[in-house]
């Protein structure tokens, strides 16, 4: 094993070994330049390389690995596309990695049934594709859907635009295939609807974010594919109006509508005239702005949305609006709300608090949020864009790029937040990054539930370590500094 | 404490002396004659009468007396309504019953966020009136609506005939706060819809039927009320037509179809030919009956159930069909499929299997099942009906009557269910009474899972003993002997 270019001990390379003749030549990654790009996801937090790059191919083959580490109390970074916002796959120094990317593709499409049963690193994108040509849809959609997987959406219940008609990933999830730290495999892919035969286990692994077990299959539930919708912007006084609109929306479209998307005034006039990454579809300066996206049952829909824009024109709930007439008409609507993938170098240094609390509350809350970074000389401008009817906000907070404004800035906002009962994330996990703040949103008594539950399925601590869990003072970037072997430390 | 007609030992006086203290006159019975009607549900399996009846009227109440419980190891058995089918809410010798009777009323409904909160203690049937009087509905709905509390139908994840639409009881809580076997309380009422601050710990008690934590309060998601349905019966050759049907039906009307219930001919014949249940609102004998309701978006619904009605027929999937033109009509034909309630008299002892498998296997099991039993001398009559877009059948085999009968049914009917990777139960729950059959339907390491949870949650097994794990080769009605002591002795 001395392609490893990690200083390790002899323990370790009797692991590293027996991890070598479990998985074959293609199954395991030592070489430092191979193992390097394993080191982190999309969150800007840097992980080390790791030991080595575990790539198994089966259900038995991860349950074989970590059969292994579990033994020689090696930590384990499991990890899908990489493409998290929190850190949760960025891998602490002295741990190996378990890639889902050899365990991929689509295993089975039940159009009877309306499942798709697929392997853990299967791209999220190549569910969906696959489900379309059956006619069928996977609802969870999010930006990263060409790289992220089925593992990795399920480990982290994945969000999107379309939770208000379809829920989180956790709803969509129908049968789950899970490892344990020591090995045992949690396995139930039998498509049953209803099953009330004992505790519901996939729940517990759902959402975990791999610190409980490593998902290797999935059932997942389809809808049908509707392919056609109506798509109009409204512009209104405030938050308040926007959220009569989702009453009035929710009266009169039901489960129908597909997207319900909100703009702050500082968020709009910031894309739309500030930087060049979108041109405004509306004129004239509003308090709020709604994306309102339904299904469309037959042709006509779009007199639906204009017939609903005139009376909530009567009721003076809104002031403008625009309905997409053509597809690219839509996707001029959709480029100003999709914008906030761009910012970035236009904006500059900033925290995206990923927030949510109850939708009748979000508005308030986003005002009072207002008033304490007012105050705050560390932060800049705020931008604040989201998805209303699930009560979540991106906000932006801009910085002079230094570790005191972040940490002043999360402080009063998290701060904040817990006064609101809210979640310090509502979509994108808790990871490695914001581990530190899951207080402001979990109490002693959960957080000990937690961590019972860790210590439960996996003592050693060898899943995942120093993600969720870790109170973690040393957890940011730049402070990040993993123990040799976090796996023995943890609680 | 003389008044407690069941004889016991020093300690258990000093633990119900404690308790009497902690809840007060009003929070406590302890005459037999007041605790004997808290010994059963409605499973037809005879518990025991309780040393006393707890009635807490607060969380706290709630926490203070099962951390009295804890500390004196006496088994808690947590009740709602006591409707269940089961047995779980049947009180083993020697155990205290926790009623959440006192524990009632909805504490808020919050419009904008389209949220109902409630005590658990609060029937099912007041939180849908109270939702409806706010324009909103929700939609969980059982025949025993009217007793079954909104604590019972999250601690046993309900189903019933909108789970197509609107899912189980899980798909439809936003919030929760439950109480575990020490008293600590874990709560999270904050009304948050996308919340991935850590596990979700909600998900652990829905479901547990109160063997891992008791359920005080919830926060529930409303859905707009929908008054207007269209409602047809379709009459066709087999299953597999029917299954066809729900396939064409998803494509056309997505989640606006509200109820898909099938009915196989031996139900038919017995309800609406060999009892005085139902009259058949169609002539002539088909190979299956499928009850589809469809929400209306307007006047015209009707309309559209008779095209897609002709739609069928010229494809020859379906061979006849009835449309219900009133609300009497409507109530005509629900009363075939509703009937199943009603059959006990006439159907004489039987077995009233909850079976779930995949929806594309649901007829090719139950013609399996069929051909089981026909070679099984101690089977008289099946009948079969259920919720065909959910693969969920209620399977009724009539039989002597004799314990021997009973179990030779049950063994071969869940022998059979395990090939097909099916569920012993869909919806009703595990139980006391179905116990002994969990095996069939969770592999040795779910199971082990299992254990491990409730070992971590209630170490000392206070909760619910002899519920969902009791390995219970003597749970059976009439050979259910509890030990003194079961809190000291689960696994």
């Amino acid at each position: 094993m001395d392609q490893i270019g990690i200083q390790h001990d002899n323990f370790r390379t009797a692991a590293l070994d027996e991890l070598a003749v479990a998985l074959g030549h293609k199954g395991i990654l030592t070489a430092p330049g191979d193992c390097v790009r394993y080191a982190s996801d999309q969150s800007g937090l840097h992980g080390a390389a790791p030991l080595a790059v575990l790539r198994p191919a089966s259900t038995e083959e991860v349950s074989g690995l970590l059969a292994i580490c579990h033994r020689h109390r090696i930590g384990v970074v499991p990890q899908g596309g990489r493409t998290g916002l929190s850190g949760g796959a960025c891998a602490p120094a002295g741990t190996v990695v378990l890639s889902t990317e050899r365990m991929t593709g689509v295993i089975e499409i039940d159009e009877d049934a309306m499942t798709l049963t697929a392997w853990a690193g299967t791209p999220l994108e190549t569910v969906q594709e696959a489900a379309r040509t059956a006619g069928l849809d996977y609802p969870v959609d999010i930006g990263a859907r060409g790289t992220a997987t089925i593992g990795g959406t399920i480990a982290t219940n994945a969000g999107g635009i379309r939770v208000l008609q379809h829920g989180m990933t956790r709803a969509n999830v129908l049968g789950l295939e899970a490892v344990l730290a020591d090995g045992s495999v949690i396995s139930r892919l039998g498509k049953t609807v209803k099953d009330n035969s004992g505790f519901d286990l996939k729940q517990v692994f759902i959402g975990s974010e791999g610190v409980l077990g490593v998902v290797t299959r999935a059932v997942l539930q389809l809808r049908r594919y509707v392919t056609q919708s109506a798509l109009a912007l409204f512009a209104m006084p405030d938050h308040d109006a926007a959220l009569k609109c989702l009453v009035a929306a929710r009266q009169r479209f039901g489960s129908r509508i597909t997207a319900f998307e909100g703009m702050w005034p500082d968020y709009w006039d910031f894309v739309c005239h500030e930087t060049s990454l979108a041109s405004a579809p509306l004129e004239g300066r509003h308090g709020f702005y709604l994306l309102i996206e339904i299904e469309a049952e037959a042709a006509g829909s779009e007199a639906e949305l204009e017939e609903f824009f005139a009376e909530l024109f009567e009721q003076e709930l809104v002031e403008d609006g625009v309905l997409a007439k053509s597809l690219s008409e839509a996707q001029a609507l959709w480029k100003v709300r999709e914008a906030v993938g761009e910012v970035d170098g236009d904006f500059g240094h900033h925290i995206n608090f990923d927030i949510g609390v109850s939708p009748s509350a979000l508005g308030r809350f986003c005002t009072a949020a207002d008033a304490r970074l007012a105050q705050l000389p560390e932060a800049g401008a705020a931008l604040k864009v989201g998805h209303v009817g699930d009560g979540n906000v991106h906000l932006l907070v801009a910085h002079d790029g230094s570790a005191a404004a972040e940490e002043r800035i999360e402080a009063v906002i998290y701060a904040l937040l817990e006064e609101w009962d809210g979640a310090v994330t509502a979509e994108h996990g808790i990871g490695r990054i914001k581990a530190r703040w899951i207080s402001h949103s979990r109490s002693a008594e959960e957080l000990a539930m937690m961590r019972g539950l860790k210590a439960q399925l996996d003592p050693l601590g060898i899943l995942n370590p120093g993600a969720v869990l870790q109170a973690a003072q040393d957890s940011r970037e730049g402070r990040w500094r993993y123990r040799a072997n976090p796996a023995r430390e943890l609680p």
